[in-house]
């Protein structure tokens, strides 16, 4: 894809492309899932979601979620949570769902996506247990204290593509997003980290795709981990994260707030929330990870 | 039990009682399970965890987290995820744990727990996922912008036992809690509802026994709904409830609050904090509920 698309406005994002005629987007290729069998799905992890080396947390939970989608019939996540037990890389894998019970306005599945070692071992990198629901079918009425997160324009952020080259070259997911960073929240980049474990900033692909459902399923983990701004650096290896999807969001860039509160024994909670341009707070996050070293 | 023992001040729980020679706690006695095969328990839903015949969603949590505590190498559940698919029961049930990864630091297992309808068919209660650690092993640092909710002092709230006795009847959870609430958030008791949409008080056995990481698993579901403080009323299920484990807690009462921030779509999150008496957060939890209809 030429970089000129890359850089559109993903505002400008319209409904989800007609899979007849419109190419398919970066986030629909790279977790397309092909139903081999009951309940089983082949895919291949993509190259091109990793931060040097880790394949991102929120891409293989969405990943998953497809196949849960493709599965249920339900056709939103309402909760999924995802345990991550081995580190994956790219290249094939397989996904199994087993459906865990179908009711009238929610359905439940888990899943289990593996990949095979070069010695023939197969080894799970993540199991799933999912609730999906109709988020169209629920009463209109909203009672919320939640208050938007304060972020300047997506004009006035800083674009995560404005990263140094070096980081850039192994970031490639960096070139997926057209994330953008809250100026405030940046200080950690130049070793100025302003010690409030906070990340602000807006989501959106770089391909201009709509966010849907399946696609908040990954929000939560896709900007730099709030505890940078504790002056921590390092991989911050996701244990569990856990979506509620709340809303179906309106088109363009989403409002995203990470905040982590409590680090202690080695591990971190990052609680996400997502909202969208008509200010619907659309989805909510939380993860236990391990706290960088460094 | 008598009453007597029951109104017994939590604050002098000592250590976890001697297997062979102290009375099992109610806890412990209610949440028992007997290996009948590999990796499958008996267990029964017992009748005191109820409000209104509905069991209590935390209570069947750590009943299963019991069950994943014997099968899993890690003694302490880091994080774990309840899905609750239908109604159960006070009566016999069954669990069956499968060991999903053992690692060095962490370990991870999904559970199911079922009942036999009349008619013979085996029917799923609620579907777990958990990852075990232990939290004796990690470091001691700690770094964190959370802070202790205030909270009156556990001799200034109001017993949840102080429910009118029409209540009381059908609420025998109550009875195993020496829970006490926040003065300021029971107006809804009465009528008045705050409109905050927050649930502040202390979470303890009864009978003294100490809360443990196993027990801290149905803290987060113990306290009555955050919603009520606007002024609804009724049954809260809840369809998801994740816990985080994230220290060993001191002797003594521990504060929890409980705040549902957004209500949209017929669901609400409710998340809760738990801390000790050594004012560490021990446990967050968050739940997606059904609103109710009151």
């Amino acid at each position: 894809m030429a970089e000129t698309t890359r850089a559109s406005d993903p505002g400008t994002g319209t409904a989800t492309p007609d899979a007849h005629t419109a190419p398919l987007s970066e986030f629909d290729r790279d977790t397309a899932v092909r139903r081999r069998a009951r309940g089983e799905f082949e895919t291949v992890i993509a190259d091109g979601w990793s931060v040097f080396g880790a394949v991102n947390g929120g891409y293989l939970k969405a990943m998953v979620g497809r196949a849960v989608a493709e599965t249920l019939p339900h056709p939103h996540p309402a909760t999924v949570t995802a345990h991550y037990l081995t580190a994956p890389r790219p290249g094939p894998a397989v996904i199994r769902v087993e459906t865990v019970r179908e009711g009238r306005t929610l359905s439940t599945a888990t899943a289990s996506l593996t990949q095979t070692d070069p010695d023939g071992t197969e080894v799970e990198r993540l199991r799933v247990l999912a609730t999906h629901t109709d988020l169209t079918a629920g009463p209109d009425e909203v009672r919320t204290t939640a208050e938007m997160p304060d972020i300047p324009a997506y004009e006035d952020c800083v674009g995560m593509d404005l990263a140094p080259p070096e980081f850039l070259r192994d970031a490639p997911i960096v070139h997926r997003l057209a994330g953008r960073l809250d100026p405030d929240c940046v200080g950690w980049a130049v070793g100025v980290p302003s010690g409030r474990a906070g990340t602000r900033g807006w989501f959106a692909f770089a391909d201009g795709r709509p966010v849907d459902p399946l696609a908040l399923l990954m929000v939560g983990d896709a900007l730099p981990p709030s505890v940078f701004d504790l002056g921590l650096s390092g991989w911050v290896p996701t244990i569990e994260l856990t979506t509620h999807v709340r809303a179906l969001p309106a088109p363009g860039p989403l409002r995203v707030a990470l905040t982590t509160r409590n680090l202690a024994g080695g591990l971190l909670e990052e609680d996400g929330e997502v909202w969208d341009s008509a200010g619907r707070l659309v989805a909510q996050s939380r993860q236990l990870a391990r706290a960088p070293r460094g």
